[in-house]
C-alpha cells in the first residue's frame, strides 16, 4: 500500500501530523510518499514529514507535555484513558470505515480498534485499582539495614525525567499506538507516537479523535505521519523508545548512538516464527484437535496473517500431520471467503500493500526452495477480485525434514504456515526452541503432564504461552491475540522486549530508585508512614498516647494524616476466654484446648488463645465507640503471627495510619493501618495491614 | 598494575583460568601482561588467556553447568549459597592478604571480601524466604480473562535456558563476583566469571576456595583469567551478559553483534559522577554538616577513591562551599594516613596500578583546565612511600562555575572529588542531574521538605538515593556501599543496569512468561492450586464434599496434595452472637451495634457481623477437631470482605491446599490455603490465604 514512488502530485492530501499542539502538513508541492487502498489500488493519501522539526517535536514533548502530564497522580491519569476509552468508544464506526481502506475485516477491526480501546479501559482500572492516588509508586517491601530500625531502605518508582516515544508497524494502526500510550501516560510521560507509513492514516484519523476530545492534558501526545528521520538524534537517557516491526529496523535502531551509548532506553517487539504444539494426546476427534484447527485457521486468516503473533510453525505429533493437514485445509475451504472487506461476504482482507503481498510470496518461493511442500493453497492470484488489490489465499506448507533451517528462520508475513512433524516431546520442544525467541507459542493438550513438559521446556523461549484445551478453548482470548493483563514480548527473534502485563509495562516508563534513609525521612518522600517514623499518638497514656490527641478513626480523610495513631492498654488472655472462643467458633485445635497436645507442638508454650481471636481483641482494643467516618473494614493483609499469647499472657495494639487513598469518583477513600499486637513484655505478637473505607469529611459520620 | 608489555618472562606464574572443572594455565613461553604489587612495584603475577577455547567453556557452561544447577529449587540453590559464604567466612583472612597486593587496606577489604561474602549470606536467606521451593517462580496475580473463570492468565518465571557471563571491574574483586555470580546461580544459571587483569588474581583465589569446597555442582562456576578474546561471540538470546566497569566498554560490548542483534541480554554499571547535595538547613555546627564530611570524606578515601559510586561532585549552598572545602581538608589532615595496607597506620593504599595512577593525574589536570581550583592536596607524589608504588594524596577541587561542562563529564577514578556551589534547591536538582545519570547520590537534610524536593527531583537521574541526616548518620550503610536488598544501578552514564535489590537481580536471569489457561493446567504446570480447578474435597456432601476423603487438615506433607479441600455447612448468623462478640471482644463499631447508624451506612443493609467474627467462625468451620499434623497458623494474607452478613444471613467456607513449600531443613513446611467464604446464596463473603505449617510426616501429628 506504499510506494517509494516520491512524486506524487499535489492533489493528494497528505496525512498530518499532530505537533505542538496543532495539525500540520508538508508544504504544497512536497513530494511524498504514495498510499493506496489496499483491496482497489485507489490512492489514499500522501506521508512526508519535510520540513518538520523534530527537535522541537521533543521539546514540546519535554516541557508543555511533561509539565501537563506530570503533575496528575495515577489515579487522575487513569480516569482520563477511562473517559478518552468512552470517547473513542463512540466514535469507533468512524475509524471502521478508514480501517477498511488497509484491507482490515470487519473482525480484523475488532482486534484493531475495539481491541486497542480495551487497553484504555484496562489500563484505566488497573491504574486505579493498582496504583496509588499519588505520583510515586514504592516497589516492594521495606529492608530494614540496621539493628535498631533508624536506617532502612526501600525501592520508589517515579516517572522517567523524559519522553516516549512509540514507533508502530503497518499492522495494528490503532491498537499498536494505544498499547504504547496507555502505559507511558499511565507512568506520566508525553507520548511521541510515529505510525507505519502504509496505515499511518488510520493512528492519524484516531489521533484526531483523541485530540478533539479534549480530555487528554496539552502536549500529552503528538503524532509524526511519516519518516522519523533525525527524531532519535533528539532523544537521551531520560527518554524511552517503544518499537515494534521488523527485526532488521529494531538492529538498526539499537546501534543508533542514543540508543547503544546514550542511554535511551530502548524496547523491541518484533514478529516471530509462533509455533503451535499440538500434544499428543490430542488426537483427531478430540474436542484439542478441534480446537487446533480452529486456531491455526485463524491465525492463518485473521489480518490475512499479518500478524507478529501469528502461527508460523505447527508442531505436531508425525503421524498426525497428514490428517491435521487436511483438517485445516477443509477448514479454511470452508470458512474463508476472500475479498473487499467493505463487502459483507468477506472474511480475510488482501494484504495491506502490493509491497507486501510480492514478500509474502517471496517468502514461500524461499520455503519451498528450502525444503518445503505446498500441501495447501497456491501462489497464483486469487480469481474474481479487483487487480489492483493485494490478494492472497492462504497458503499451508510441510516439510519432510522439521528441521530444515528455513522454516524456522524465514517468515512469510502473510497467510501462511508451515506443519512439521515431532516424534517425542523433548522433539518437540527443540523444534519449538529452533524459533530462537518468539512472542507465544500454543500447547494443545488436555494431558497435565505433557502440559508441564511442554511449558517448562519453551517457556524460557517464549514471552507467552497458551495452554489450550477442551476447558478453555471456548472461552480462550485466542493465540494470537496479546491481552492487556499479560506481557506481550519475547526474548531473541521476539525482539527482547516487554510490553502490556498490566503495571508492569508502566514501569517501563518509570525509573526504579533505591532510597535510604531514616523512616521519618522515607515517609516525608513516599507520603506513606513508615514503622519508626513520628506519630500523633491517642489512647493509652501509659504506652506513649495523649487523651488530648483525636482517636484517628474520629477523623475523616480531610483531617486525618499518616502517622496519626491510636495505642491501647494491655488486655489479659484467660484461659476461660480462649475456652469460650473455642466453644462459639467451633475452632478447637488442639493448641487452643488440650494442654499436653498444646506443650508437645515445637512453637507453643501450652495452650494459646487463637490468632483470631486475637486479631478481634485487637479491633475490640483500637475501633472508637461511637461517631465515626470510618464506613468498613474492608480487608487484612500480611498478618503473621511472630509470639504466641499464652493463658494470663497479655495484649495490646499499635495501630498508625499509613497509606491514605482518596478516590477521585467517590466521596470516600481507602486508609491502610500498620497494626501492631505487642505482648506485656514489648514482644511482637503479630504484624498485619488492616484496609478501611473512611468518609471524605466528617459530615459522613455515623454512630454514636 | 597492570602493563600491556607483553614481554614477560616464564619464571612469572601465570594467574590460572578454572575451565571445565579443572585449572588450566597458558603452555609455558606464552607471553602475558605482567601485574605488579601496588605499594612495591613487585612483580605478582602474569595473566593471558592464549590458548584457551573459550567456545569449549561456554559449550561446557551449557551442558555440564545447567544440568548440575538447573534441577535444584530455589531453595536448594540458596542454601548452597549459605553454606558457600560460611566456607568462604572461614577462609577470608588468606583472601585479606592476597588483597592487600591491590592496594587495598583493611577497610577495603572489608568491603571487597566481607561485602562479597555478605551477599552469599543475603541470597541464601531471601532465596529461601522469598522464593518458592521449586524452580518456578509465579509473577504476580492471576488475571481472570473470561467471565466464567475458565480461561486465566499468569506470570511465571522460569531459569534463562542458558548461562551467565559475569564481567567485572578491578576494584572489587571479591563483591565484584560474588554479587554477580550470587544471584546468577540463585536464578539455576552457571557462570562464566571474567575478573579485570590487574585484580584477577584475587579473584582466583576465591574461585579456587570455592573450587576447593566442593559445596557448588560441578560446572556452576568457570573462570576465565584475563582477555575475554572472542568470548561473546559464543553467546545469544538464551544468555545474559552482566557487566561493570567503563562507560566506554559498556558501549564497546553494546555494539557487539551478540548483543546488538543476537539477543545477548545485557546490563551493564559503570562509574558515575555522583553527587552528594548538603541541604539549606544543614549548616556548620548541625550533626547533619558533620555526617556529611565524613561521609565525604570517607567515599574520596576508601579504595583510594576507587569506587564507582564515590562522591565526584559535593553540591553545597554557594555560601557554605568555603566553610566545607576547608572542613573536609581538615578531616582528612586528621583521619588520612597514607601507606602501604600491610603497615598497620595505613587508613588510605595507593591506587591499583601506575597506569590507574597516571589517568586520575590526566583527570585532575583536566578539571582544572576546565574552570577547576585544586584547594586541597596536590598532584606531587607524596613524600616517604615507595616509588614503586602508585600512591596519590587525596584533591579536593573546587569551581567558580558550578555548571562548568567538565565537572559533570569527566571522572577522576581515585581520591579526587569537586565541591560545587547551588542557589536554590531547583538550581542543586539540576546540577545533580547534569551528571546524566548516577548510580547514587547523598542527600543530606533534616528538613522533610528538603528531602522530599531534592529526591523528588533528582530521582529520575539515580538508581539509589541515601538521605542522610542524624537519624541515620550512625548507622547508615554510606552512601558509598551498595546492599545487597537495593538496586545497584543507574541510568544513562551509570550504565542504565540494574545489579542486586534482592530476588529482582534473580529475575535479570529468568525469562518472564505470560501463561494463559484453564485453571487446571495452570496448577499442572505450576504446581500452586488455582482457583476454579479439581480438588479432592472432603466435608458436607451439600457442598460437594464427601465423607469418604480425608480432611486435609489430617494430612502431612507427605500425603497432602494441591487442590486437597474441606467444604463446610452453613452456620447462621444471630443478632445475639453478633451483640456477644461486640461485647467480649469490645469492638462495638457502630455498623455491629447500631441499626440506624449501620443502615445509613452505605456499605450495610443493617447491623452486620463483625469481618473478623466471620474469619473466627471460618475457622471454627474449618478445623478439623482431634489428631493433626497442623502445627500452627502462621498468618493470613489478602482478606478481602466481599459481601456483608447480616442478621440471618448464613455463611459457609471452602479451603484448598494451594500452595506446599516443604523445608529444606526442618521437618515441617508451609502451606497456603485459598478461604473463599460464601452466604447462603453462594455470594463471595470474603476471600483470603490462610497460612499453616505443617509437620513433614504423619507421626508428628499432635491432639486428638
Amino acid at each position: 500500500m506504499t510506494q517509494t514512488d516520491q512524486t506524487a502530485t499535489t492533489e493528494v492530501p497528505f496525512v498530518p501530523s499532530y505537533v505542538l499542539g496543532s495539525w500540520w502538513t508538508p508544504p504544497a508541492g512536497t513530494a511524498g510518499a504514495t498510499v493506496l487502498d489496499a483491496s482497489t489500488g485507489d490512492v489514499v493519501a500522501s506521508v512526508s514529514t519535510e520540513g518538520l522539526d523534530l527537535a522541537e517535536v521533543v521539546g514540546y514533548a519535554r516541557t508543555v507535555g511533561r509539565a501537563g502530564v506530570q503533575p496528575l497522580t495515577f489515579h487522575q491519569r487513569a480516569l482520563k484513558l477511562k473517559d478518552l476509552a468512552i470517547h473513542l468508544q463512540a466514535h469507533k464506526t468512524e475509524l471502521y470505515e478508514v480501517s477498511n481502506r488497509t484491507g482490515a475485516t470487519r473482525r480484523d477491526n475488532l482486534i484493531d480498534i475495539d481491541g486497542g480501546i480495551g487497553v484504555l479501559f484496562t489500563y484505566g482500572s488497573k491504574g486505579r485499582r493498582e496504583l496509588p492516588n499519588a505520583t510515586v509508586e514504592i516497589d516492594g517491601a521495606v529492608e530494614p539495614l540496621s539493628a535498631d530500625g533508624s536506617f532502612v531502605g526501600e525501592h520508589v518508582y517515579t516517572s522517567l525525567p523524559g519522553v516516549a516515544v512509540e514507533i508502530n508497524a503497518f499492522n495494528f494502526p490503532v491498537w499498536g499506538m494505544l498499547e504504547k500510550f496507555a502505559p507511558a501516560f499511565l507512568a506520566g510521560l508525553p507520548s511521541i507516537v510515529k505510525p507505519a507509513t502504509p496505515t499511518g492514516f488510520v493512528t492519524a484519523a484516531c489521533v484526531r479523535l483523541i485530540a478533539d476530545s479534549g480530555i487528554l492534558p496539552e502536549g500529552s501526545i503528538q503524532l509524526v505521519s511519516g519518516s522519523a528521520r533525525d527524531l532519535l538524534d533528539h532523544l537521551d537517557y531520560r527518554d524511552a523508545v517503544a518499537f515494534t516491526g521488523s527485526a532488521s529496523t529494531a538492529d538498526t535502531l539499537r546501534a543508533h548512538p542514543a540508543v547503544r551509548e546514550g542511554g535511551v532506553r530502548f524496547t523491541a517487539e518484533a514478529d516471530s516464527l509462533n509455533a503451535a504444539i499440538l500434544g499428543p494426546d490430542a488426537v483427531d476427534g478430540t474436542p484439542e484437535f478441534e480446537a487446533f484447527v480452529k486456531s491455526v485457521v485463524t491465525e492463518i486468516t485473521a489480518k490475512a496473517g499479518q500478524k507478529c503473533t501469528a502461527i508460523r510453525r505447527v508442531i505436531a505429533p508425525a503421524p498426525l500431520v497428514g490428517v491435521l493437514v487436511r483438517a485445516i485445509a477443509d477448514r479454511i475451504e470452508e470458512r474463508v471467503a476472500l475479498g473487499d472487506p467493505r463487502s459483507e461476504a468477506t472474511t480475510m482482507g488482501p494484504l495491506a500493500s502490493l509491497d507486501q503481498l510480492a514478500d509474502v510470496r517471496h517468502a514461500v518461493e524461499d520455503l519451498v526452495a528450502g525444503g518445503g511442500r505446498i500441501a495447501y493453497g497456491s501462489l497464483d492470484a486469487p480469481a474474481g477480485l479487483a487487480p489492483g488489490g493485494a490478494f492472497m489465499s492462504p497458503v499451508v506448507l510441510t516439510f519432510d525434514d522439521a528441521r530444515a533451517e528455513i522454516v524456522h528462520e524465514r517468515e512469510a508475513f502473510g497467510p501462511v504456515t508451515s506443519v512439521l512433524g515431532y516424534t517425542s516431546l523433548d522433539d518437540a520442544v527443540e523444534l519449538a526452541a529452533l524459533g530462537a525467541g518468539s512472542l507465544v507459542a500454543t500447547v494443545c493438550s488436555h494431558d497435565p503432564d505433557v502440559a508441564r513438559t511442554l511449558l517448562t521446556g519453551i517457556a524460557g523461549h517464549h514471552g507467552r504461552v497458551l495452554l489450550l484445551d477442551r476447558d478453555d478453548a471456548k472461552t480462550s482470548t485466542g493465540h494470537g491475540s496479546p491481552v492487556p493483563h499479560l506481557v506481550h514480548g519475547g526474548p531473541g527473534r521476539a525482539g527482547g522486549g516487554e510490553e502490556l502485563g498490566g503495571i508492569r509495562a508502566v514501569h517501563h516508563y518509570m525509573q526504579r530508585t533505591a532510597v535510604q534513609g531514616s523512616p521519618d525521612l522515607l515517609t516525608a518522600v513516599t507520603g506513606v508512614w513508615h514503622r519508626g517514623a513520628a506519630r500523633r499518638i491517642a489512647g493509652d497514656p501509659a504506652f506513649g498516647g495523649s487523651p488530648d490527641v483525636v482517636h484517628p478513626f474520629r477523623r475523616a480523610l480531610d483531617t486525618l494524616r499518616v502517622g496519626d495513631a491510636f495505642v491501647s492498654g494491655l488486655r489479659r488472655a484467660t484461659r476461660e476466654e480462649i475456652q469460650a472462643f473455642a466453644d462459639t467458633t467451633g475452632d478447637v485445635f488442639y493448641a487452643h484446648v488440650d494442654d499436653a497436645a498444646a506443650e508437645a507442638n515445637p512453637f507453643f508454650p501450652g495452650v494459646v488463645a487463637h490468632g483470631y481471636l486475637l486479631v478481634s481483641w485487637a479491633a475490640g482494643l483500637f475501633v472508637a465507640p461511637g461517631r465515626s467516618p470510618v464506613l468498613a473494614n474492608s480487608g487484612l493483609e500480611n498478618l503473621r503471627f511472630v509470639t504466641p499469647i499464652g493463658v494470663d499472657d497479655e495484649v495490646r495494639v499499635e495501630l498508625t495510619a499509613k497509606r491514605i487513598t482518596p478516590r477521585e469518583t467517590d466521596d470516600y477513600g481507602e486508609v491502610r493501618w500498620d497494626a501492631v499486637l505487642y505482648n506485656q513484655r514489648d514482644e511482637v505478637v503479630a504484624n498485619y495491614d488492616v484496609l478501611t473505607l473512611v468518609a471524605a469529611d466528617e459530615s459522613q459520620a455515623l454512630g454514636g
